[in-house]
Parts: C-alpha cells; structure tokens; sequence
C-alpha cells in the first residue's frame, strides 16, 4: 500500500510490509506520546473527528494523536441530529466536511458507511469503526502491542495466542485474526461458549492457511502453553436478544489464581477495553491490575502510537516530524510510570 | 461599516462597500484555506463556538476558519442541559461566555436572541444563525459563490437569478434576496408552490428598488435564461403541521434532463445545504454532482473563507496575516481537486 | 502542600502558605487573561475535559485557561452514553484517559468519584465538582476576588461576610467557608431558612476557630455592615422533592433598593452563578447589574486566572510562563471594559 493520500478503511488493505513500516514509525513517535518532546509538523492542519455514535476511548485517542502531531481537532459527536436528519446523504456529508478537514476518522454504526463517505471524500479517512464490520487501528494496535510486549523484531511467526469469550461479535477479534493471517504457523487457541464462536469463515481461512486453530469451551485447558491471553466482553448490544448475553456474560473469567494455575509465566493479558468489571460479568478480575504482564493499559498507549503513525504517513511528514520538535516544558516525570 | 469590534447581526448592516471589502479578505484568505500556507495571526486567540441548537455545518466551519487563521475553539453545543435551565439569562450567559472568548459565533433558536446577547458581550459576536430570522455568513458566501462562479468583479447589477422551493420558510433565499437588493437591476425569478412564496414585503422591496421580480409556479419556464439558479429544501421544521410540508416536497426538482432542456449553458447551480436526498424529495438530483456547473460544495468552501474574512476583520488582524504564515509541511495534493 | 504533579481534590490540602503562592501566580497570569500578551509555555500538552454531567461555565473557563497558557484540550461530555454503561470502571477510565493528557480536569455527580477516579490516573487530577461535595477552584476564586476587590495583601484576618439564601445545599458557601476558616476573626452572617441552614458541623468548626457565626432569617438586619454579600440560588436539583425548592425561592433577594437601605457602601456583591433570574426567583435583581460593586461577573473572569495558576503549578511552569510569552496580534481593546 502508498499509505499517501490513501484512505485506511480495513486491516485487508495491509501486508506485512505496510505493517513494518507503521510499526517503525510508531516506534518513532514513542518520545513524542511521553512527551519527551513535542513536535509542530501538523501545525496549521484539522482532524475533522467524525462520530456518528459515541466511542469515547476512541474519539479521545485520536484527537490527542492528532494534537500531539501539532494539529487541531474540529469534532463531531451530535451528528444525528443534524443535517442527516434532514434527509442529506452520506455523499454531500462527505464532500462538505472534508472541505473543512486535512484528514478524517470517522465512526458510524452501520457496515460500509465509511467506506462509502471515504469514495467521496477530498481528504484521507481513516475508520475508527463502522459498526460490526471493521476498526483497522484497533488490530494494528493489538498487533503493536503484541510485538512490543513479547519483543518480536518483525515477524510474527510461531506465536501462540488464546482468545476469549464473545468470538462472535467481537470485531476486534476478528480482525486481529485477519492481521496475524498475514504471518505464518500461528497457534490460535479459540476459548468461547459454542454459541458465541468465531465465525466459520475466518477459522478457514486460517487453517487454510497453515495456522492450527483449538476450538474449546474449556477455559483452564485453553490457557495453556499461550504467549498472549485475549479477552473479550459480551458484545451484548449486538444480540438481538439482550437477556441472551446475560447467559454468557461472566463464564469465561481471568484472574490471579487462574492465571498462576492455568497460564505459563509471563503470559501476555490482553483486552481491548472496556471491560466489563461488574460484579456478574467480571471477565478480567481487578485483582490482576498491577500484574506486570497485563498489557491492556499499554494497549490503549500503544493505539496512540498506532493513530500518529497513520496519520504521520497518510500526510507525509514522517521525515519532518524531528525537524519541527520543540522542548516540552512542564513536568512530566511520573507520566508514564 | 466599521467592521473592527463590530457585531455580525444582520445583512443589513452591509453596504456594498463593506461587501467589497469583505471579499478582497475573503480572496486574500485562500492560499490558507487551500493549505498552501498557514497563518498564525489568531495564535492564542479563543473563539466561542456556541450552539444553543445543532448545527454541524455551520458549527464545524466557524471553528475550522478559526483554526485556519491559527486560532483555539472551545465549543458549547450542550448549553441547553445546562445553566439556562437553572433560569440564567442571556445577559449572564453573554458576560460570562465573552470574559472567556476573543469573538464568539452563535446560533440560537429564536430570532432576535443573539442581538440580545451580543449587546451583553464583551466581544465581537458572529450571528450564526437565529431561527427564521438571520444567518448573514451564509448569505454572504451565497453572494461570494456567485462573484466567483460569474467572474463577477465588483458589481451585481444586472444578473438574473432563479430562486426555487421553499422561499416561504427558506432563510437563506431571504438574506440573500436583501444581499442582493444592494445592487441594480437584478431579475428574479421566483418559482414555488402558492403557499410557500416568498414574502410579500421582501418582493415589494426588490420592486422598490427597481429589480424584476417574475414570480410563478411553473418550474419549466422560470428556469429559462438565467445565471444561477438557486434551489431550496422544504424547510419542514419550521412548519406548524410537519404533514403539511409532504404536499410540498418533492415538487420541484432539478436534474441533468431539465437542467440540460430549460436552464441556458453554464447556469450555476446553487443550495445552501443540506439538500434532502430522500426519493420523495431529491430538489437537486445526484445525477448532477459530477456538473462543472454545480457550485453546492464550491459554496461550504467559500463559506470557511467568508468566516476567516469575518474574523480577520472584526479583530484587526488584516495586515499581519500574511507575515505571520507559516510553511504547509503535510501532503495536500488531492486537497481540493 | 508541593503543587508539583499533585491532585488537587479538596481545598482543605490547601494552607494559608498554599493560597498565597496560588494567589501570587494568578496575578500573574493577569496580562495573559487580559491579552496583553500570549504565552505558549504549555505549547504540546492535552487537557482531558471530562464532565461526567453539564456544566458550560466550569467546562468552558478550564478550557480557556489551558488554551491561555497555549495547550491543547481534548473534551468529553458524552461518557454517559459511553463505556461506563458498558461496565467499565472509574479506575478503568482514569487508567485510559490519563494516557492521553497531561491534566484532566473532572466533574461527576457522585460525591468521592473525583478522588477515586484520581488513585488510578497517571497525571494530576483537578476536582471541577464532584456532586455535593467539592468545588475547590470554585472557593479559590470566590476568596481571590474578595482578595482583589477588598484589596486585601494577604490576610483575611476580620473581614465580615454575609452567605445568603440556600446554605443547606450550596456548596459554594460551604467550601467557602472551610477556606475562610484558615483565617483568623471573621464575621459570618448566615442568612437563610431556617430549613436551609449552614450545616451544623460547618458553623461548629467556624466557632471553634474562634470566628463569629451569627444565623438569622431575617435578611435586612444581616445585611448591615459586611464588606462581602454572597448570594446563592436556591439548589433546585439537590432537594428530594423538588416542589419544595419553589417554597424557598423568592424569599431573599437583593436589589437596588434594599442594597441601599441596608448594606454600607461599597459592600462587595457576590454569586457563584448561574442566578436565576426568573421572576419567581430573582435572588440578585438585574437591576444591580451596572453597579459598580456587582463583582459576579469579575469572579467568573478571576476563575480564569485561579484556573491558569493551578494548571502552572501542578504542572511546574512557573518559571517558564513570561519566557514564552509572544504578542498578541489582534483587537483587544473593549476586551475588559
């Protein structure tokens, strides 16, 4: 892929060169996320933050990516109950706003709808989710994590992940699956009530391409022998039935005393948030929260890395992100401790 | 005028030197707006961006033309749940809000409120739009569309133009129609249903003045040999019986067909946006968004230059934005091809 | 207390030693509020903006203090709709968020949700009102303008003030109060219903200090010989039935006429704002609003500058802000007449 000018809709649209090269430039932007200095190469440039439902964690981490590029954010979260009502099309909405933008990220409930503003589109878009389909930026930080956390130079082959919980509505999962398709000889362990697997059609393209896939619903016997645990919510807003999730929610649980019994040392937690840490769901227990290896806070770290990286080679600058950093002078020293 | 420190209410405070004067910012601004350079004459300026109702277009262009001009934006779109609810008055709000801002944009449901708040506020206040009433930066970007899209130098007089739709409801028809009424010898065509004509003391202002004004419901004929033809969405919300606005809906439409049979060459296309894409209404077919003629977007484009124009001169910055631009580091080649 | 990277949750971590060097940084940020000159000294820092529920005039003057000292904000006032209601926790969220700001500043309606949201987080922490129970920059800004409007140097040391109207629910005066009580000799008079009094343990502790606590119901001998009158607005949204609120509201105003009669002259008028200025309440008259001791509105300006001087301290700045100051470009003149 030319990330140039390119806009970012699926994790599809990458190969493991693309992946390389925007991890070496998220490596790069490491000193500007802790604010070890600060960098004006997007001075003069806007995010139009396009949020056609709420996504908070999401919204934020873009918009402070952009920010710490030097760029300002123009953001929108009252979307619905605009123009769209109106009766306007994705099309005019599209052409207007990225009249008023130098990039996009945009997220919307309904498949497709991104891709379909992208084609009309004047500036790059990147997808920040559009419903159950894609979230490119939340594999790639996934993935990220992944190498930083096991210390992997570029290649993902040979790795062992177990995945669980809600495998079937859960579009992380799904695309990080896709993405780590791109390597070879993985071990994917699929830990899930039978009702919530992961969709047939990606274990097959796994398989076909070489990768061993376990399907179980025993959890102890899943974690074994695992470089990296990822867990999952119940999805429980895209069951049709929302008494449903209520079933599942809160059989597949990690914590303390099931990772010292079932993991080997030094397994990788990870989770791509929110969690659900009520009392009934509780699939990550907060008595793993200052274990070393749960890697989920760094995950949310990582996926600011991962937005300055795309927006950094969609915009071109990642030869001129060093020449315009400037000292940052407040305090920081228990920033990222 | 005297524009520096002035409040932006009505048109009617326009003369046309004022209107010249403008636009001569208006063009100066768009090597910004096109990312050939950028400006930091507004660094460290705040605009209060305040939208008692949602507007996303509007809203998203005041803060982009501030940001352009290298101003901050803080935004208020929530205000409603807030303090007016605890029975603050517009008064409060103003003296409030302005000890926080340098200019303020807003919009406001009823008409006549942002002159009450402006005559509170210690700062240049931008009427973004006050119900029915005003919305004076987007009739002059109406009229700006028409200077560029005529090679028009100075001067209206003389030019034909076809209104078309709600001009009952229509705000934008309004504002511009008194715009207009600055200039010599304009002909109108205004084409609606009998119900939603345009009111009655603006035509008799127009005639007043000496201007044609044809008025009719026979979309065919009124099309015929004219520069523009400006188009219209049924203004469904501000009707008492929203049933009512379904008679009307849908009944005058342009498309490539009568475009191409009853409009002469070049006729430009106008509308303020949105237009209502629905089947039942569609007053402007996307069969024409590929139209060299159809000036739709070209007008939000003119509508961030027409803001920073605003800005610029309200707060006295006209000769220092140049010496304050900066260079444009980030890729923008497809930006407004 | 060190400001250096500290929480600021409650104003009881704050001495007499605390206020002073607070007090002494915000008068330097006057020229910068008053835009005589910008400072860029927090030039790549993000302030997280997290309302957890509306508060335009809090949210509004945090952003424009950061924006004033040449930072960046990120804003969320959509949590609600957000993850929360996915089960995630307040640790979760401060976990996350803090990994994309340098500060946040926080509102919630849960009493203690501040403090706990402030254990997780990984960069300071500034209290903007959790619930009933803290508002400390609110306190800090009341005393700094009875500071600056006394012309007091540095002591409060036997001022007389009068607290008027809802001292039950108000937490204004309550904070104020445990402020004032750093101070030694100072006269209150609480004027209220008698169903709406100052809390018992507060007029306690006061007493104790060896400060004079009169209560009364009967405002216009209250009123007589305080340098400082603090009305409140009685506080709808915290009684169990609101029905209630409307047999208090109306009941002690202040208007022009009974500030004449009873206050001495040059009594300092204070309100924490929003007044409700509806017929039925109208607990501060409009027609005090050109009087020259109306102070309301120079306290919502002086949060500004107590805002600034929390975010330079715990940040670090202090020494940094002049250094970085450039000129400001544009009109200014009617700024702050």
């Amino acid at each position: 892929m030319n990330f140039l000018g390119s806009h970012i809709l699926s994790i599809s649209q990458f190969d493991k060169n693309d992946v390389k090269e925007l991890f070496r430039v998220a490596d790069e932007m490491q000193p500007y996320a802790q604010r070890e200095k600060h960098t004006r190469v997007l001075d003069g440039a806007i995010l139009g933050n396009l949020f056609f439902e709420p996504s908070t964690r999401t919204r934020v981490s873009f918009g402070c990516a952009f920010n710490l590029l030097g760029g300002q954010v123009r953001e929108t979260t009252d979307i619905k109950a605009s123009a769209i009502t109106k009766g306007e099309s994705l099309y005019d909405t599209a052409r207007v706003i990225s009249g008023y933008s130098d990039v996009i990220a945009m997220r919307h409930p309904v498949a497709g709808s991104v891709e379909e503003f992208s084609r009309a589109s004047r500036v790059p878009v990147i997808n920040a989710g559009d419903g159950p389909s894609e979230h490119p930026s939340q594999a790639l930080l996934d993935l990220y994590t992944i190498k930083k956390e096991l210390n992997i130079e570029d290649d993902f082959d040979g790795i062992r992940i177990a995945m669980v919980g809600d495998l079937k509505y859960g579009r992380t999962v799904h695309s990080l699956c896709k993405l780590l398709n791109l390597y070879s000889n993985i071990t994917f362990t699929l830990i899930s009530p039978n009702e919530l697997k992961m969709p047939e059609e990606i274990v097959e393209e796994l398989r076909k391409s070489g990768h061993e896939v376990i399907e179980t619903e025993d959890m102890e016997s899943g974690l074994e022998n695992n470089d990296t645990v990822y867990l999952t919510r119940i999805q429980e807003e895209r069951f049709e039935d929302r008494n449903e999730a209520d079933i599942y929610r809160g059989r597949f649980r990690l914590n303390q005393s099931i990772y010292t019994s079932h993991c080997k040392p030094n397994t990788v937690i990870m989770h791509p948030l929110p969690r659900d840490s009520r009392a009934e769901a509780n699939e990550l227990d907060n008595d793993l929260n200052q274990h070393p290896n749960l890697a989920i806070f760094r995950q949310t770290d990582n996926g600011v890395l991962i937005r300055m990286a795309l927006f950094v080679l969609t915009l071109g600058v990642q030869d001129k992100v060093h020449e315009s950093s400037v000292e940052v002078k407040w305090y920081t020293e228990k920033r990222f401790k």
